[in-house]
Protein backbone atom coordinates (compact mmCIF):
# COMPACT_ATOMS: atom_id res chain seq x y z
CA UNK A 1 0.00 0.00 0.00
CA UNK A 2 2.73 2.66 1.11
CA UNK A 3 4.83 1.32 -2.22
CA UNK A 4 1.57 1.85 -4.52
CA UNK A 5 1.40 5.42 -2.55
CA UNK A 6 4.78 6.45 -3.60
CA UNK A 7 4.79 5.31 -7.15
CA UNK A 8 1.66 7.75 -7.00
CA UNK A 9 2.80 10.80 -6.28
CA UNK A 10 6.47 9.91 -7.97
CA UNK A 11 4.56 10.14 -10.90
CA UNK A 12 1.72 13.20 -10.07
CA UNK A 13 5.37 15.09 -9.42
CA UNK A 14 7.08 13.71 -12.43
CA UNK A 15 4.03 14.63 -14.16
CA UNK A 16 4.19 18.46 -12.82
CA UNK A 17 7.67 18.69 -13.25
CA UNK A 18 8.16 17.85 -16.67
CA UNK A 19 5.12 20.71 -17.24
CA UNK A 20 6.73 23.46 -15.07
CA UNK A 21 10.37 22.50 -16.20
CA UNK A 22 9.86 24.52 -19.86
CA UNK A 23 11.42 27.77 -19.44
CA UNK A 24 10.51 30.66 -21.32
CA UNK A 25 12.47 31.28 -24.55
CA UNK A 26 13.24 35.53 -25.13
CA UNK A 27 10.45 35.79 -22.32
CA UNK A 28 7.94 34.28 -24.39
CA UNK A 29 5.91 31.18 -22.75
CA UNK A 30 6.04 27.82 -24.74
CA UNK A 31 2.40 27.58 -26.41
CA UNK A 32 0.33 25.07 -25.57
CA UNK A 33 -1.00 22.34 -28.23
CA UNK A 34 0.83 23.27 -31.29
CA UNK A 35 1.47 19.91 -31.75
CA UNK A 36 -2.23 19.53 -32.78
CA UNK A 37 -1.91 22.82 -35.35
CA UNK A 38 -2.94 22.33 -38.56
CA UNK A 39 -0.22 22.63 -41.50
CA UNK A 40 0.91 25.75 -43.94
CA UNK A 41 3.72 24.28 -45.63
CA UNK A 42 6.79 21.66 -45.30
CA UNK A 43 10.18 22.03 -47.20
CA UNK A 44 13.44 21.12 -47.09
CA UNK A 45 16.67 23.19 -46.20
CA UNK A 46 19.48 21.14 -48.64
CA UNK A 47 22.27 23.60 -47.05
CA UNK A 48 22.11 22.47 -43.23
CA UNK A 49 20.23 18.87 -43.76
CA UNK A 50 17.04 19.66 -42.45
CA UNK A 51 13.14 19.06 -43.41
CA UNK A 52 10.90 21.77 -42.10
CA UNK A 53 7.10 21.28 -41.26
CA UNK A 54 5.39 24.65 -40.65
CA UNK A 55 2.27 25.04 -38.88
CA UNK A 56 0.21 27.73 -37.00
CA UNK A 57 -2.81 28.50 -34.84
CA UNK A 58 -6.61 29.35 -36.10
CA UNK A 59 -5.39 32.52 -36.91
CA UNK A 60 -2.38 32.39 -38.74
CA UNK A 61 -3.72 28.74 -40.56
CA UNK A 62 -6.76 30.83 -41.56
CA UNK A 63 -4.41 33.93 -42.70
CA UNK A 64 -2.12 31.64 -44.78
CA UNK A 65 -5.03 29.69 -46.98
CA UNK A 66 -6.53 32.71 -47.74
CA UNK A 67 -3.50 34.14 -49.05
CA UNK A 68 -3.45 37.56 -45.90
CA UNK A 69 -0.35 37.50 -44.82
CA UNK A 70 1.33 40.88 -45.71
CA UNK A 71 1.19 41.86 -43.26
CA UNK A 72 0.12 38.27 -40.57
CA UNK A 73 -2.74 38.99 -38.40
CA UNK A 74 -2.77 39.69 -35.45
CA UNK A 75 -2.63 37.10 -33.15
CA UNK A 76 -1.03 35.00 -35.60
CA UNK A 77 1.28 32.30 -34.31
CA UNK A 78 3.50 30.47 -36.88
CA UNK A 79 5.58 27.46 -35.79
CA UNK A 80 8.42 25.98 -37.34
CA UNK A 81 9.25 22.01 -36.31
CA UNK A 82 12.68 21.06 -37.55
CA UNK A 83 14.62 17.55 -38.02
CA UNK A 84 17.84 16.13 -39.10
CA UNK A 85 17.20 14.24 -42.39
CA UNK A 86 17.86 10.84 -43.10
CA UNK A 87 16.73 8.29 -46.03
CA UNK A 88 13.56 6.12 -45.79
CA UNK A 89 14.62 2.76 -45.13
CA UNK A 90 11.61 1.48 -47.61
CA UNK A 91 12.06 4.03 -50.41
CA UNK A 92 15.78 5.56 -50.65
CA UNK A 93 15.11 8.47 -52.69
CA UNK A 94 13.11 9.34 -49.82
CA UNK A 95 14.37 11.97 -47.43
CA UNK A 96 12.85 12.12 -44.46
CA UNK A 97 13.14 13.21 -40.52
CA UNK A 98 15.34 12.30 -38.21
CA UNK A 99 16.35 13.33 -34.54
CA UNK A 100 14.18 16.46 -33.26
CA UNK A 101 16.63 19.87 -33.63
CA UNK A 102 14.33 22.54 -32.39
CA UNK A 103 10.76 24.12 -32.89
CA UNK A 104 10.58 27.71 -33.42
CA UNK A 105 7.79 30.34 -32.97
CA UNK A 106 7.10 33.89 -34.35
CA UNK A 107 4.19 35.87 -32.27
CA UNK A 108 2.81 38.45 -34.14
CA UNK A 109 1.63 41.13 -31.69
CA UNK A 110 2.32 44.54 -33.20
CA UNK A 111 2.40 46.77 -30.32
CA UNK A 112 3.76 44.20 -27.28
CA UNK A 113 6.91 43.33 -29.76
CA UNK A 114 6.95 46.66 -31.21
CA UNK A 115 10.95 47.17 -30.39
CA UNK A 116 11.30 43.43 -32.45
CA UNK A 117 9.86 44.32 -35.63
CA UNK A 118 5.88 43.20 -34.39
CA UNK A 119 6.91 39.86 -33.54
CA UNK A 120 8.13 37.79 -30.84
CA UNK A 121 10.54 35.55 -31.45
CA UNK A 122 11.01 31.90 -29.21
CA UNK A 123 12.71 28.63 -29.84
CA UNK A 124 12.97 25.52 -27.50
CA UNK A 125 15.68 23.31 -28.25
CA UNK A 126 15.30 18.99 -28.62
CA UNK A 127 13.12 16.65 -27.52
CA UNK A 128 13.09 18.17 -23.91
CA UNK A 129 12.13 21.65 -24.84
CA UNK A 130 15.12 23.67 -23.27
CA UNK A 131 14.57 27.40 -24.01
CA UNK A 132 17.15 29.50 -26.54
CA UNK A 133 17.80 32.46 -24.37
CA UNK A 134 20.26 34.28 -26.79
CA UNK A 135 18.43 37.23 -27.78
CA UNK A 136 15.95 37.64 -30.72
CA UNK A 137 18.68 39.15 -32.99
CA UNK A 138 19.81 35.80 -33.49
CA UNK A 139 16.73 35.25 -35.49
CA UNK A 140 15.89 38.83 -37.08
CA UNK A 141 19.31 39.10 -38.39
CA UNK A 142 18.35 36.20 -40.84
CA UNK A 143 14.93 37.20 -41.43
CA UNK A 144 16.04 40.72 -41.91
CA UNK A 145 16.26 39.14 -46.09
CA UNK A 146 12.44 39.16 -45.97
CA UNK A 147 11.27 41.73 -43.77
CA UNK A 148 9.52 43.20 -46.97
CA UNK A 149 7.25 40.27 -46.67
CA UNK A 150 6.45 40.67 -42.63
CA UNK A 151 9.73 39.01 -41.85
CA UNK A 152 8.43 35.96 -43.06
CA UNK A 153 10.27 33.20 -45.35
CA UNK A 154 7.57 30.87 -45.86
CA UNK A 155 5.06 30.88 -48.89
CA UNK A 156 1.52 28.99 -47.61
CA UNK A 157 1.50 25.95 -49.25
CA UNK A 158 -1.31 25.31 -51.60
CA UNK A 159 -4.22 23.16 -49.93
CA UNK A 160 -7.75 22.65 -51.94
CA UNK A 161 -10.55 24.69 -50.27
CA UNK A 162 -12.55 22.49 -47.76
CA UNK A 163 -16.09 22.16 -49.18
CA UNK B 1 -34.12 43.25 -56.72
CA UNK B 2 -34.44 40.70 -58.83
CA UNK B 3 -31.07 40.91 -59.81
CA UNK B 4 -30.21 40.31 -56.34
CA UNK B 5 -32.43 37.38 -55.94
CA UNK B 6 -30.56 35.53 -59.32
CA UNK B 7 -27.57 36.42 -57.43
CA UNK B 8 -28.25 34.55 -54.18
CA UNK B 9 -29.74 31.79 -55.84
CA UNK B 10 -26.68 31.26 -58.42
CA UNK B 11 -24.37 31.73 -55.31
CA UNK B 12 -26.34 29.23 -53.01
CA UNK B 13 -26.44 26.67 -56.20
CA UNK B 14 -22.68 27.19 -57.06
CA UNK B 15 -21.61 26.71 -53.01
CA UNK B 16 -24.08 23.65 -52.99
CA UNK B 17 -22.59 22.41 -56.63
CA UNK B 18 -18.93 22.72 -55.44
CA UNK B 19 -19.31 20.49 -52.34
CA UNK B 20 -21.55 17.46 -54.18
CA UNK B 21 -19.20 17.53 -57.52
CA UNK B 22 -16.45 15.72 -55.34
CA UNK B 23 -17.14 12.08 -56.48
CA UNK B 24 -15.84 8.95 -54.01
CA UNK B 25 -12.33 7.53 -54.89
CA UNK B 26 -12.16 3.85 -55.32
CA UNK B 27 -16.03 3.66 -53.60
CA UNK B 28 -14.91 5.83 -50.60
CA UNK B 29 -15.68 9.32 -49.76
CA UNK B 30 -13.71 12.33 -49.68
CA UNK B 31 -12.81 12.52 -45.92
CA UNK B 32 -14.37 15.97 -44.05
CA UNK B 33 -12.02 18.65 -42.79
CA UNK B 34 -8.88 16.94 -43.35
CA UNK B 35 -6.74 19.74 -43.99
CA UNK B 36 -7.42 20.89 -40.17
CA UNK B 37 -5.69 17.51 -39.01
CA UNK B 38 -2.45 17.73 -37.30
CA UNK B 39 0.74 16.12 -38.99
CA UNK B 40 2.71 12.73 -38.74
CA UNK B 41 5.55 13.07 -40.56
CA UNK B 42 7.13 15.22 -44.20
CA UNK B 43 9.10 13.94 -46.98
CA UNK B 44 10.90 14.77 -49.86
CA UNK B 45 11.18 12.90 -52.50
CA UNK B 46 13.89 13.25 -55.04
CA UNK B 47 13.03 10.67 -57.79
CA UNK B 48 10.23 12.77 -58.81
CA UNK B 49 10.83 15.84 -57.42
CA UNK B 50 7.79 16.30 -55.02
CA UNK B 51 7.08 17.34 -51.29
CA UNK B 52 4.90 15.52 -48.74
CA UNK B 53 3.24 16.52 -45.61
CA UNK B 54 1.55 13.58 -43.45
CA UNK B 55 -1.12 14.06 -41.73
CA UNK B 56 -3.43 11.77 -39.92
CA UNK B 57 -7.11 11.84 -37.98
CA UNK B 58 -7.35 11.62 -34.05
CA UNK B 59 -6.75 8.04 -34.20
CA UNK B 60 -3.62 8.03 -36.45
CA UNK B 61 -2.21 10.69 -34.99
CA UNK B 62 -2.40 9.10 -31.16
CA UNK B 63 -1.08 6.03 -32.66
CA UNK B 64 2.13 7.85 -34.18
CA UNK B 65 3.14 10.06 -31.21
CA UNK B 66 2.64 7.02 -29.44
CA UNK B 67 4.59 4.31 -31.71
CA UNK B 68 1.70 2.05 -31.43
CA UNK B 69 1.33 1.65 -35.83
CA UNK B 70 2.25 -1.94 -36.09
CA UNK B 71 -0.40 -2.41 -36.98
CA UNK B 72 -2.07 0.78 -36.96
CA UNK B 73 -5.59 0.63 -35.07
CA UNK B 74 -8.98 0.39 -36.53
CA UNK B 75 -10.16 4.13 -37.48
CA UNK B 76 -6.92 5.36 -38.41
CA UNK B 77 -6.81 7.60 -41.59
CA UNK B 78 -3.57 8.57 -42.87
CA UNK B 79 -3.27 11.09 -45.78
CA UNK B 80 -0.49 12.26 -47.86
CA UNK B 81 -0.43 15.98 -49.54
CA UNK B 82 1.76 15.95 -51.98
CA UNK B 83 3.54 18.91 -53.93
CA UNK B 84 5.71 19.66 -57.13
CA UNK B 85 8.93 21.39 -55.35
CA UNK B 86 10.18 24.66 -56.54
CA UNK B 87 13.35 26.66 -54.80
CA UNK B 88 12.20 29.47 -52.40
CA UNK B 89 13.13 32.35 -53.68
CA UNK B 90 14.30 34.38 -50.95
CA UNK B 91 16.16 30.99 -49.47
CA UNK B 92 17.45 28.93 -52.49
CA UNK B 93 18.68 26.01 -50.72
CA UNK B 94 14.90 25.53 -49.29
CA UNK B 95 13.24 22.99 -51.83
CA UNK B 96 9.34 23.95 -50.89
CA UNK B 97 6.17 23.30 -52.19
CA UNK B 98 4.60 24.59 -55.81
CA UNK B 99 1.24 23.18 -57.47
CA UNK B 100 -0.93 20.79 -55.34
CA UNK B 101 -0.54 17.46 -57.31
CA UNK B 102 -2.67 15.30 -54.61
CA UNK B 103 -4.22 14.26 -51.72
CA UNK B 104 -4.03 10.85 -51.11
CA UNK B 105 -5.71 8.56 -47.65
CA UNK B 106 -5.37 5.31 -46.56
CA UNK B 107 -8.52 4.24 -44.33
CA UNK B 108 -7.86 1.70 -41.65
CA UNK B 109 -10.90 -0.97 -41.10
CA UNK B 110 -9.39 -4.49 -41.80
CA UNK B 111 -13.41 -5.58 -41.94
CA UNK B 112 -14.46 -3.54 -44.51
CA UNK B 113 -11.61 -3.94 -46.66
CA UNK B 114 -10.45 -6.84 -45.84
CA UNK B 115 -9.27 -7.95 -49.51
CA UNK B 116 -7.39 -4.95 -49.89
CA UNK B 117 -4.71 -5.37 -46.86
CA UNK B 118 -7.27 -3.70 -44.25
CA UNK B 119 -7.00 -0.54 -46.01
CA UNK B 120 -9.62 1.83 -48.04
CA UNK B 121 -7.07 3.44 -50.53
CA UNK B 122 -8.20 7.09 -52.01
CA UNK B 123 -7.08 9.88 -54.16
CA UNK B 124 -8.26 13.36 -55.07
CA UNK B 125 -5.87 14.78 -57.78
CA UNK B 126 -5.20 18.46 -57.72
CA UNK B 127 -6.85 21.99 -56.65
CA UNK B 128 -9.94 20.44 -58.11
CA UNK B 129 -10.21 17.27 -55.91
CA UNK B 130 -10.76 15.21 -59.03
CA UNK B 131 -11.59 11.41 -57.96
CA UNK B 132 -8.79 8.83 -59.01
CA UNK B 133 -11.08 5.58 -59.73
CA UNK B 134 -8.44 3.25 -61.49
CA UNK B 135 -8.51 0.81 -58.64
CA UNK B 136 -6.70 0.37 -55.02
CA UNK B 137 -3.87 -1.85 -57.29
CA UNK B 138 -2.48 0.87 -58.71
CA UNK B 139 -1.93 2.04 -54.72
CA UNK B 140 -1.12 -1.63 -53.04
CA UNK B 141 1.42 -2.69 -55.73
CA UNK B 142 3.94 -0.14 -54.80
CA UNK B 143 2.89 -0.34 -50.98
CA UNK B 144 3.66 -3.98 -50.94
CA UNK B 145 7.27 -3.11 -50.17
CA UNK B 146 6.19 -2.71 -46.82
CA UNK B 147 3.59 -5.13 -46.03
CA UNK B 148 5.34 -5.97 -42.57
CA UNK B 149 4.89 -2.30 -41.87
CA UNK B 150 0.90 -2.70 -41.96
CA UNK B 151 1.70 -1.67 -45.24
CA UNK B 152 2.64 2.11 -44.54
CA UNK B 153 5.64 3.63 -45.65
CA UNK B 154 5.57 6.82 -43.24
CA UNK B 155 8.20 6.72 -40.13
CA UNK B 156 6.07 8.86 -37.84
CA UNK B 157 8.44 12.25 -37.00
CA UNK B 158 9.42 13.34 -33.37
CA UNK B 159 7.30 15.30 -31.85
CA UNK B 160 8.06 16.77 -27.80
CA UNK B 161 5.23 15.59 -26.01
CA UNK B 162 2.60 18.00 -25.17
CA UNK B 163 2.96 18.72 -21.24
Amino acid sequence: MTTRLCLTLFLITTSFTVSADIKPSNNIEYPSDWQNWASIAVSHRTDNNTLRLIIGNNIAVKAARSGKTNPWPEGAIIGKVVWKETQLENWQAAVVPKQLVHTEFMFKDSKKYSKTHGWGWARWVGLEKKAFNKGTEVCSSCHSAVKNRNWVFTDPAQFPEIP
